[in-house]
């Protein structure tokens, strides 16, 4: 299975995330082919701040896992991680990041600047979908302008 | 109620991760004089390494109250805030952070410097039964080094 395929696989996450008026994130974690966690955002719905694709992506691999770090896992998710899910990343161990688009506004590199947050392990991928994603973004913010 | 008190209830959290054998770290949230929210560290328990004191203590006190943001609350925590619990801290729109003591290897100002990653009305106190936090999570290692 591609990257192509996992990131179309995100993409569906945050389409999920946009039918229920969420803004339209999604994250799956894959180790050896197959998906292990999946997640969408689901801040309105359960009211908190924290729930973002990845955290939950992330929870649920572990449970799947029954495992507490992902060193043999990609996660792959339609935007650049926040602070908070660059931390949650970190702990993780996970093996590669491939974010489609970067959040120029909330993405970890505004507070973390040139310095990674990440496992020193970890390798990181961006560009993939992006424009799809992003466009998926701002048609979101856009409708809720209106 | 005093600040002195309401840290006494995350080292009482901090205990009762300690007496399950995790690292020792306690949480409350507090808002009008009230604890909204508790959490201590269960990383081990659920094999989840998102499963911090802060994570849980605030995912409490946002289905506490049905919000998703926390400016009139203070977060009480044994121990500086990692990345992940400060990115989480900063969505929370939290009005103030008290932790008893810092964290030179694992705490947010490793990554983010002197560059603050919350929100700009939120307010920062440190110190607070700073060495009674340190000893308990010094105590843990050291039986765990045995």
């Amino acid at each position: 299975m591609s990257d192509e395929h996992f990131m179309q696989q995100a993409l569906n996450e945050a389409r999920k995330a946009q039918e229920k008026g969420e803004v339209p994130i999604g994250a799956v974690v894959v180790m050896n082919g197959q998906i292990i966690g999946r997640g969408h955002n689901q801040v309105e719905m359960l009211t908190d701040c924290t729930a973002h694709a990845e955290m939950i992506a992330l929870t649920a691999a572990f449970n799947y896992m029954g495992a507490k770090y992902l060193p043999e896992a990609t996660l792959y998710v339609t935007l650049e991680p926040c602070v908070m899910c660059a931390g949650a990343l970190y702990w993780s161990k996970i093996g590669r990041i491939v974010y489609a688009a970067p959040d120029d506004k909330n993405g970890y590199r505004r507070v973390t600047g040139e310095k990674s947050p990440f496992h020193p392990k970890t390798k990181i991928e961006t560009g993939l979908r992006g424009e799809e994603s992003l466009s998926m973004v701002k048609a979101f913010f856009a409708a809720r302008r209106k």
